[in-house]
């Protein structure tokens, strides 16, 4: 069980997401609020892309509990980003260690996961050699996350999100079915390749970890019309989060059981999410 | 605030304690039901004393969850001990490093404590001044619960530990009035030297943090004839604890506000705790 | 590259080799004066064995410099041991994770080693491959070595342990000439069961990693009468080490290139190593 | 024994110091060549300026050896800087934790410092003493050198560096004399407002640790017409060390010892240090 994160839209610092929200991130890594766990203190990672920096985002990955960073706090105060991705971790049973922190990087792509593979430690073998051995070198930690991450990679997420993670899911689903493992997927998965973020809510049993998406600007707009941080962000700005930041009414709109989203240039998508 | 425990009695494994039963110190590193932050996760440490190894206690200290440590379930599993100290931190404001997890140690000494000087940042160095000189030196960390042990020291703990930590508590009061802070201790603390083991519970306002002594082995013998650990276990062995472990109805009994207890040899004792 | 030892004989506390001899394997951590690198702080850890303690050995592993770590000074002052192994980290590119710190261990088996698997990220899928399924789930890290044991537990070492690192080391050699790897295999390895040390001296280029074990103790005897350590331990006792520990002239006899030894009651033996 | 660099010049990314030079700090954590210790593995840090970032300077400091610190080089990578500080340390007994790596920061102030106060646990309470009691419940660490940065302040650094630091330098020798410690202060220190960059040499014994500073931009680009990097860089740019870095012969020039300098806006200046 973990919670993340991911913006885009206006370059902001880091921490006016991470630190300055009542029920901000790091508040749910020592009080989630909706969460299986209540405490997520595994482990945390960011990731963020800048137009000027290099192409590949930049990670920042921890092994102790988010809210007592203090290189977090030092970071999210200094780093601007109009596009990253959070996660604070709650460990479902591998060990706590920087290559089993997210986001997971591949190139330009960051993927983040909250939920697990159901009796991993049996399936895990079998998911592994599904791996592209191309790519396989490159799996650095141990778990069913960047399994998943390498998995949608093998299935060609680069050149077609959607069809791809759709994919990962229905190999994991198939090879639980083979192990006897029911419900063996539960997942929200936040990826992005610097240009969009797309989002994922399914579980193999139809009842999925939350995940919300920050309501319209323009719409907020007309609801608050005083509130300066909505003056100041540009009308594309979303957040897609794993359960709502602040207090402000209205803001949030929980994404639909078993569908996918991407939040883009131009008009955003929202669809159904089936496995292959 | 945090959570601790002092074993003394029949020497048994420390994860008897730390792991095995419902409710054990480790749980309460997660979920604590009593405690005044529900979550324990900023170091943690155990002090043990064995009567063929040194002289000093042994510590084992960490800086991260105790609830993810493998090596604490490692050492938890292989070493027994007939008296024991072991701790929780969810800190009040100092770092999170390992000279402020708790228990501290001098010599023979080692000194645990859940609570905190209020405003500890303004009387610190009034208090440090106090420190006697030839100690001052082994102060290692930055907490308020380790420069209480070093006033208690100064105050003789060695020689008479109940009038040596009612004068630390008193003088802490003293220069907490002095900087205008109202109700500036909260403690319970516990303390041993090997021998015997002492325990505090104390507060500048009189609601202080809970305390829990085990009830009579005798007692509870009677009370559960089938109980297997209870016919294991000596006569004499008690455990104090910030909040009870397990779940055996009659097995604690609350420590009264405003009072010190010493589990030793022979009869214990318990009296009314009074600041000097 | 990395330094280890492997000591069998008189229960004595760790820090006996690990702290006290000029030039004690935590020295090595700062100065090696064999290795081929001459700094090992990538982590370091310590599994022993107890008549007293659970069947399976006790680890404590750690991702610093072994110079610093306190806790690690701690155990090895209050732990005896009669059968122990330790070991410090270079890494060879690896991350530095606690499942990365050598021993490794499965069931009552320790395993230590000093070396490398060339172009590792290159072999690692095929190697990892003829793991048993069985024994998959239980890889933890990351590293060749951990690899090399799985693959000596697949080869049957804990029945045949010889015959079972002969087959891993000529499994690694085959995949790697299959890969274009000249010289794949460097290794020094040391492995127990509790009862016997099995020390490993090969590489493929047959300029293997130094390894030395410590001269038969009746003969050190007579070359030092007034020695005071040679008086209290027994005639069995033996220590294997990649470099000489204290400045005892006489007291350390190389291990030849390719090949093995076995440290255990009665006759201890010597033989060729020969991949198979 | 530490090893530091400072950097006050055109904007570029902190790796270009950190990580791309043969002989570079990083390689310097792992063998330096003119340290008194050839290692520098307790822990790390750097502290950076930039225009658009906040006033005070941004810090980054870690525990573990610099070499294998991944989020140092990811964020190495992808910060630029006009002016940063970076350190390298190597415990001269004091704790390994993250308040006591370098840089030092107070206000918009940075410090670091390669070196030591003898005997320092004897002098330690009378020097802590005479830090400014509104200054004191700053002081997060246990260093000599964050004790020496405190009472530098206490003595005016944030408005004449100079003689602060002269002040500071002779109030240790004075507390050192006091309690009979031959030749108490050895150091070289970078710190810096933001704006300006003073480095200082100088130990009670006349034999300081080496410091280096870049030659004049103009005058090497004379010596190297080639080179590209020096044609990147602006006049201005300077860089201080306590080794050189790089392969460029005639690049650096020693700091004379007893001595002091400031890397400004216009002439830089070098003069004669003198404690007062």
């Amino acid at each position: 069980m973990c919670r993340w994160l991911a913006y885009s839209g206006t370059p902001i610092p880091l921490e006016e997401l991470l630190y300055k929200p009542r029920y901000s991130l790091i508040d749910q890594s020592l009080h989630s609020r909706m969460g299986v766990e209540t405490t997520n203190g595994d482990g945390f990672g960011a990731g963020w892309y800048t137009p000027e920096g290099p192409a590949a985002p930049t990670l920042f990955r921890g092994t102790g509990p988010a809210w007592g960073d203090v290189n977090l706090r030092e970071l999210a105060r200094s780093t601007c980003s109009g596009l990253f991705l959070a996660h604070i971790r709650a460990s479902t049973g591998t060990p706590v260690q920087q290559t089993n922190s997210h986001p997971f990087r591949y190139g330009r792509w960051l993927w983040v996961h909250n939920g697990s593979i159901r009796e991993f430690h049996r399936l895990k073998r079998d998911l592994v050699l599904a791996v592209d051995p191309a790519l396989y070198p490159s799996l650095a930690g141990s778990t069913d996350s960047e399994v998943m991450f390498f998995l949608a990679l093998t299935f060609g997420l680069q050149d077609e999100p959607l069809p791809a993670v759709e994919r990962m899911a229905g190999f994991v689903e198939a090879v639980g079915r083979q192990h006897g493992v029911e419900h063996p997927l539960q997942m929200t998965v936040g990826t992005s390749d610097g240009d969009r973020v797309w989002g994922f809510r399914y579980s193999s049993e139809g009842r999925s970890r939350t995940l919300y998406v920050s309501t319209d600007v323009t719409a907020l707009r007309a609801l608050y019309p005083e509130n300066e941080t909505l003056r100041r962000i540009s009308d594309e700005t979303r957040i897609v989060v794993s359960e709502p930041l602040g207090e402000l009414k209205g803001a949030w709109q929980p994404v639909p059981e078993s569908s996918w989203g991407v939040v883009q240039k131009g008009a955003d998508e929202l669809g159904t999410f089936r496995p292959r």
